[in-house]
């Protein structure tokens, strides 16, 4: 059994891991850490897990997770680096679903989080957990920065067109629609029920923080430059992100179907659509999968890819166990093998 | 392994069904059909379920049916009285997720459901499938019929005030909200997203259909005739019934605590919450359980009891997976493990 | 034209009061105030007012307020008691949205609400606005206590039975439901759309504040005390509240239908329904309406009421502002000629 | 007074018209027909018109038709064109709110909409009701075909770049959300709530009926051909439309936030926010409004527009309402100013 630890499991990656681990095969959950809920039952917060989960939350412990063979971190951005260093030294791996090892620059991190990087000597060597891009990588590394939720579904959808070379690096546009736990389980106003509710907006026009880390994850699969308009909205739901993705075919006679069936012919986790087909979110709620379809409307010079995931599971605490899977030899469905809930 | 059949997939009952069945250890899913989509491969109609069910929708076909070890009808009301005589003759057992065998009285089923019975010679013979009330039954019985959504709360709520006999069994109100997909999968205008959407409202106060089956489920568990005003309401949510249940207290000193406490203590997907708690219908989504919390406002002579469950699992076909392990002899949590899906 | 003032406008009453003040044909909307957000411009935060709201919220300023012929608070409960006096010496009118003047009983308000009151002596000049009980007594108040959102929905259910003596006073349940913003816009993870959507609970059970509001409102209608038990419940839509009243009859005779009409036949905010139906909250969705069916279930001893109320309209501003019309004879439907916004 | 009357006022746009109308100061409404419910009073199949509107629907008759001032169609595409040439010889005004009279190639028309053309001749005389666009030739017109909700939207986002010739034609891509209420209200299962919510999903990729009329309505504004791809999305919420809107900018040194301003100074339906913002679908919720926001992201080479409408007033009814005030020579905003319900 492999001794998993949780740091930070109040918001909602935490309460997803947990939903996974607990039922994980492999996966012993031996501490999950909150300095605000300590003393709390898990399943006090989460009655979900009532009966499934019998840990309290602890005040982090730096003598605990270091008994641990892997820790994740469902910490907002900024708390990872401050312990991973230790971490590491102490032989536990690491996985951390927050922000904190995903750019490989310090420049643009501190640009786009604001605050300085405490360990940059680690960015180099953290392998940046996609494994449909990533695995060989994934399978040997001591630290892994799990993919953001809007990345994961961009990315992948763009992947087998750069891949390939068919599109214009430098044309592409990434619409894109989130679930509100995307934001997070914070006592926002604009989260509210009464506000994101029978409500659709854009936000982050300007720049959003997963621009940089989009950006740099397609320029190292196009091995160029790209040029990006990524425009994140809130969609009144729960979970899901829906990817609308355009880009300027440069190869008008290439068979797009067959393209992306051939490079995720093997993917556990992505499925292509027929011809035609239009994913929808729920179709991959609370499942590990990302589920896309191409299209090339009017046989004009633009591909249309849409791409969905549950942002909390593919996009988050799935991918992060799917990581797990990988860097401890496990089967890489291990654990993973939910059927999304329809309807 | 079970060889299971299920006739009419079409509907959330059957597509719930499929999502337990295909992850069940010990049922295999051999047939399923449907008149209207025959040909059509599940996974196309129900696109959560692809790369997991490589099944097509058959016609009904009665060689087929009797091969299987059991057959679960997901059907209208009224369809599975015809085909369950010839499958009970094969020694098929059958569970029927309808209403056709629910009530004891041939009368009663007339009236409330306006069609001749016509096989009312079983209905002495089926098996309401309670399990918490009826188990040792259930598993010697060849038909099951499995219990309605709002009854399986109601029930379950009631249940252990009924059989201490600290209620007047003449003074119970069921006032009860349901989730959109209790009401099927139906092209009806009542149940689009923009008329049943953002709005609440009862329906069918003159009279439901369950409220005879919930009548004589009670009554047999009182041991006594009960007088029961069952009022149901439509929420704007998808899954989930949450049950608040009126009745006056005749034994004002019963810790009622201490009495769900017991009367539940060894039921597998029964969980009373600790006084003083509100259960929520997100805390069973796609779970099979069902979760209370029992109080008595001011200390005064009416106990309240919050009952939820998920209508689709616990309500229905999560039941009816239950009833199977039961009639076969399996663990009876075998495959129904899946932990609540929340957020 | 009536010059108004509303302290504290920055949450859902406050912006629903701005809605219909702004359109108000004798209302001169003079100045908002708001600690928090003073400078900032009303449109900005609300942005359906842009073009129809120019004021900003400045800091409550009582030589402001005192220019005014009418002060609304949209204020948390505890601050209107502070400033009251202080306006109706300057020769205010005061309408009190929040709960500082509805009950009676400064030992009552004191034990709900936790803290000293500041002007007891002004809660038995109060007049309690609920026009269709106090009509008379409001047109010549100078401080109106505006009833809460489920009072409003709840009294004018059991008002044609208790004013008529058919019911027994001590057999009272009110098993209410609300969309969340009942609960104001205020950050708090309870009301995230993530917790409170595709969900439904009870909450508040051993004790809510609108119970004794309630209780105080209905034993002044039947001229005796009243026995009730209220369970409230929230709901996964934005604006609504469906009252659903249980009550033992009496008089088993009774012509409720006929009772129901005449009580309400002059009321212009009261529409009773046909036998046999089923209100929803959608058609009273942004209108100053209460509409509502009284129904018998299978000829027994129990009436059953359905009444709904939009609980931002005809449970807070727009009441308020029918007062205001009252408190300044105008014709009671000025400016509340809304029609309910269906679908 | 105008006199007015509906054909086909079942629908949603149908039920907004009569909300719009029976508040409208110089609409008499007279006549209002439907098929399938004749005989039945209108305030029972939409009980927000309780007391407002006592009309019954009646079954189509001419006679009766030819006695209106102005006639609305809310009907299936395909109907209004079988009674059109017969009101307008009868001296009555037409409003179209279907697609019949939109586009103005017949050949298009057919292909798009799959059934023959019964008045092509009047294809030419049919006047685009976008007054934006249009007002001069709606103001004289004896037919108006109102635009559809996408196209509304979206030429109102493009307009201004447009009609400056700062963008590439051919470089326009629109990435449009819709509340379901844009698929009308049918006994579809696609539509139900147990389908649409909580689910985000794109349709009609390979090609919308929106498409010509779109394509056509922006050719005209920047009087040359143009370039569109067009992705409709159904997102979980009621009403709304949101249109993300990219094109290429020729002219990088434009001042895109005066050109909007400019543009749309004297509209009284159009309000460009300040630079940085993103209007919300509930700021128009109910209202006859559009708002906008252009976006310059990272200074790049993109433009994004952001463009939100209510689909059924801005989007239909309204629009309509606006129009027939044209057509009858009153003020615009005649019977238009409701304010947006938010929350």
């Amino acid at each position: 059994m492999i001794k998993t630890g949780i740091v930070g499991g109040t918001g909602y990656t935490g309460v997803e891991l947990l939903r996974l681990l607990a039922a994980h095969p492999a996966a012993d959950l031996a501490v999950i850490t909150s300095r605000g809920e300590k003393g709390l039952p898990v399943s006090q917060l989460f009655p979900n897990l009532r009966g499934r989960v019998d840990l309290a939350f602890v005040e982090p412990d730096d003598a605990v997770l270091k008994t641990c063979d892997v820790v994740f971190f469902a910490t907002p951005n900024g708390t990872a680096m401050k312990s991973v260093p230790m971490l590491l030294e102490a032989g536990v791996k690491v996985i951390d679903l927050a922000a904190d090892f995903r750019l490989r620059r310090v420049e643009d991190w501190e640009q786009w989080y604001g605050m300085p990087h405490t360990c940059p000597e680690l960015l180099a060597e953290a392998v940046y957990g996609l494994p449909e891009v990533n695995r060989e990588a994934i399978r040997t590394a001591r630290l892994v920065a799990n993919p953001g939720c809007y990345p994961t579904a961009v990315q992948l959808g763009f992947l087998p067109l750069l891949q390939a070379g068919v599109v214009d690096p430098c044309s592409l546009i990434a619409d894109v629609k989130s679930g509100v736990s995307g934001a997070g389980r914070k006592a926002e106003v604009g989260i509210l029920l009464c506000e994101a509710g029978d409500n659709f907006k854009a936000y982050g026009v300007p720049g959003h923080r997963h621009l940089p880390e989009i950006r740099q994850g397609l320029a190292a699969i196009a091995d160029s430059a790209v040029n990006l308009v990524f425009v994140p909205h809130l969609t009144p739901m729960i979970r899901g992100i829906h990817a609308t993705l355009y880009a300027t075919l440069t190869h008008p006679d290439a068979d797009l179907q067959t393209l992306f069936e051939h490079r995720y012919a093997t993917e556990p986790f992505v499925d292509v659509l027929p011809p035609k087909s239009h994913p929808e979110t729920r179709s991959v709620r609370g499942a590990n999968q990302c589920r896309m379809a191409v299209h090339r409307p009017q046989n004009g010079k633009t591909v249309v890819v849409l791409s969905v995931i549950d942002n909390l599971v593919k996009g988050a605490a799935g991918q992060a166990v799917q990581n797990m899977n990988l860097m401890f030899d496990l089967p890489e469905m291990t654990g993973l093998g939910q059927i999304a809930l329809l309807p």
